[in-house]
């Protein structure tokens, strides 16, 4: 019989991984929670009509797509099945799809529950969704996202709240990252003297692979494409962004003379609102003028997250670990015309693994089994059984280890389970009521009468 | 525009909707943790190959296939394009499926892992699966499992255990609820006399449906079948049924001559030590001997939960909300031989039917913004948020209204939100570094000075 077998790029999380993976959403949630954010939770599977069209051409090849039940080829045109059409017959043989993030299941949720929704809504929602891409090292098919989003309020207050998330996150999880910031509108002001939309949205894209090629490599780049002034706008920018503080960045632009001054000027008093209302963080917050990531859907704020230089173990390299932005028209789509949205996201799988590498995960032996009760003979289930009962009722996880197994084989099963005590039940103990308790870290076994017990489950609480 | 929608048999959960359903998972899983169960998750996506075959032909038919991405008409044959033959061209377009069940994704887990796992291996398992079905009130195509399972112990003691988390949830949960158990090597005992194994699996499937036809209903059934003795044997397990105890059905089961006793004799122990293990459950525990739901793959002990009678309101009627059961070979289909396994399941979605009906969920407030911070104007900006992360770092849930709307429209919104305590900002408050502090339930309001705001924080917490 052949082994079974997983879809490639997807994952079982055996226990120990699923115990942190809940510490780290615990922790994302718990943060979400006390910003104010409320849980959405949306079907996996989507009409197709919601999904395509929204994550541009590549998007559309990415999605999975759900076979129609029953006979789904009795209305499939005969010519396309004759030329084996696969593209044209997809949309005859599939009504539904799988979640490809979470983002426009949340405008879909806005646009079907609008007359219910109290506006500013702040949803979180952490679920998982599926890719048809190439699986490789920390990309699957199946992954999960982690958004937090404000529909319906165009202030940057949003955006505050949404970096203050961001650094109690990483703090409470003790990974160090660097949140940097970028505004769609200060790129805008610089259209005129690039040439034109077009020319500015080009400029976006080559800018956007500093990270891999850096600055002289976007440099030659620019210099073979006919975009007025944009290898000077390009120095400009990493020029300016060696700058100290915020404040000096966006001083240098105002006084730069590339960038219209009415079109600017909304850009940046919403980057000094932002920055003045984050002065607290405790990680450092950038103004990053070459962050062009992503604002060529964005429209106001961009954000993305990575982890600071001394967070990671060397020769581990990763990219950005969260990213975000305000979209002015998130429901347009839908045929909701003005409502704003402004969110953030955490690439929970890329966190993990930062933080595995990093050794930060925490000693979470405490949420499974803290004693193991072990019968050592059929007689002794019923007192095994009581004492189990006793235990949980004051909250202390334990097992009864199933049959009276050697004493040998029952410690280790406790000490493969890390449970921090043995309760052992023989013919001895049975007699005499008592109970003998071993300490599985020290080794040391005490003798305790029954009703004694009580004065010792302090011990066993975690 | 066409209006977005959702594919039929799927729903959205809303906020409110979600934090009863966290509610609800979450004191499952509490449970589950007591008892020394460790969580699995397992990815939506799995090889047809794992699925087909498992859940009979009528499961098949409703399994969710995702069509192969990229050319996938390129190897399909010609003659079943040309014959619109869609069930034999599946097999050639299609190799994922959705997740049918929590069971199956298990067992290939421990196939898959086994040289890793430390057996008896106890895990919990809580994720949506698909099922092609059609939609009902009450039956989704997307809906939850909550699963716990032990794999690889006989002991009746995990039984015991299993029927422990059933009665500590639903005590947990305010739930009156009857646990029936039955036991599938009692019916085998009485193969011989129904003529042999083929006829006692009629006579199970035939009596299974006493909870719709009723034992009349059964009677009439099953005196056009020809099972030898089948009438008598339903006659003395309805009458046996209504002795009072477990003993004295087993005792019953003893003294008559249909069961084989060399067959019986293992079952009845196993079922003396369960319900004498049991013997503190809160919830009455019943022996069903008429009980052969899921019998037919079950090889032990059988689970059903149904709600108390009085724990339902009226003209609400609904089927069994857990159930599960011992099967020897969990992992036979896969290969892996003499790996046995037991389980139950909640069945999350009627479970929150019958508790929202029942007027049961407790008062989740608490779990949402305490308090919303009302900034008058721009200039209260900086205050706010100030304020907003001291009651943050003391854990309290708060907002920041994010902008300085009118008065009414941020209380509106605060009432909306169910926040207990509005904090105003105005320009009086800025000039003398006090809060106006609202208390939203009683409508009182009071000035304090910022420095003794500490002073309240207890109020605020919830």
């Amino acid at each position: 019989m052949e082994k079974p077998s997983l879809p490639s790029g997807t994952r079982d999380f055996g226990p120990d991984t699923m115990l942190r993976r809940k510490y780290l959403m615990g922790t994302i949630e718990e943060v979400f929670r006390l910003f104010g954010f409320r849980p959405l939770e949306t079907p996996a599977l989507e009409n197709l009509r919601t999904l395509q069209g929204k994550y541009g051409d590549e998007g559309d090849q990415l999605l999975f797509k759900v076979l129609n039940n029953g006979d789904f080829l009795a209305k499939a045109p005969e010519n396309l099945l004759q030329q084996k059409d696969s593209k044209s017959l997809t949309s005859h043989i599939t009504d539904r799809g799988l979640r490809y993030d979470l983002t426009v299941p949340l405008a879909r949720f806005v646009v079907m529950n609008s007359n219910q929704i109290q506006f500013p809504f702040r949803r979180y929602q952490m679920q998982p969704v599926w890719r048809a891409d190439r699986p490789q090292r920390g990309r699957y098919r199946e992954f999960w996202q982690c958004d937090a989003d404000v529909v319906g309020s165009k202030s940057v207050l949003n955006e505050a709240d949404l970096t203050g998330i961001y650094d109690e996150v990483f703090c409470r999880l003790g990974l160090g990252v660097r949140i940097r910031l970028n505004h769609r509108g200060i790129f805008d002001s610089m259209a005129e003297y690039l040439g034109g939309t077009e020319q500015l949205l080009s400029f976006m894209q080559l800018i956007d692979k500093a990270d891999k090629i850096g600055f002289e490599g976007v440099l030659k780049e620019l210099e073979t494409k006919a975009i007025p002034n944009a290898t000077e706008t390009w120095t400009f920018l990493h020029t300016t962004n060696a700058l100290r503080t915020a404040t000096e960045k966006l001083q240098a632009l105002k006084n730069w003379p590339g960038a219209n001054p009415g079109a600017l000027a909304p850009a940046i008093a919403e980057m000094e609102t932002l920055f003045s209302l984050c002065k607290d963080c405790r990680n450092p917050l950038d103004l990053d003028l070459t962050l062009a990531r992503g604002l060529s859907y964005y429209t106001g704020t961009v954000f993305e997250v990575v982890p600071a230089d001394d967070a990671i173990p060397e020769s581990f390299s990763i990219g950005s670990i969260g990213g975000g932005g305000r979209y002015d028209n998130l429901t347009g789509v839908f045929g909701l015309k003005d409502v704003p949205g402004v969110g953030i996201s955490f690439g929970l799988d890329r966190i993990y693994d930062i933080i595995e590498a990093a050794g930060k995960f925490p000693d979470l032996k405490g949420s499974s089994t803290r004693v193991l009760i072990c019968p050592m003979l059929e007689a002794a289930y019923g007192m095994a059984y009581q004492l189990a009962g006793m235990l949980r009722n004051e909250g202390i996880s334990c097992e009864v280890y199933p049959g009276a197994a050697k004493l040998k084989k029952q410690l280790d099963y406790a000490n493969h389970r890390q449970a921090g005590w043995a309760v052992i039940l023989g013919e001895t103990e049975i007699e005499n009521q008592t109970i003998a308790l071993k300490n599985l870290e020290t080794g040391n076994q005490e003798n305790i009468n029954i009703s004694e017990i009580k004065n010792h489950l302090h011990l066993w609480q975690s």
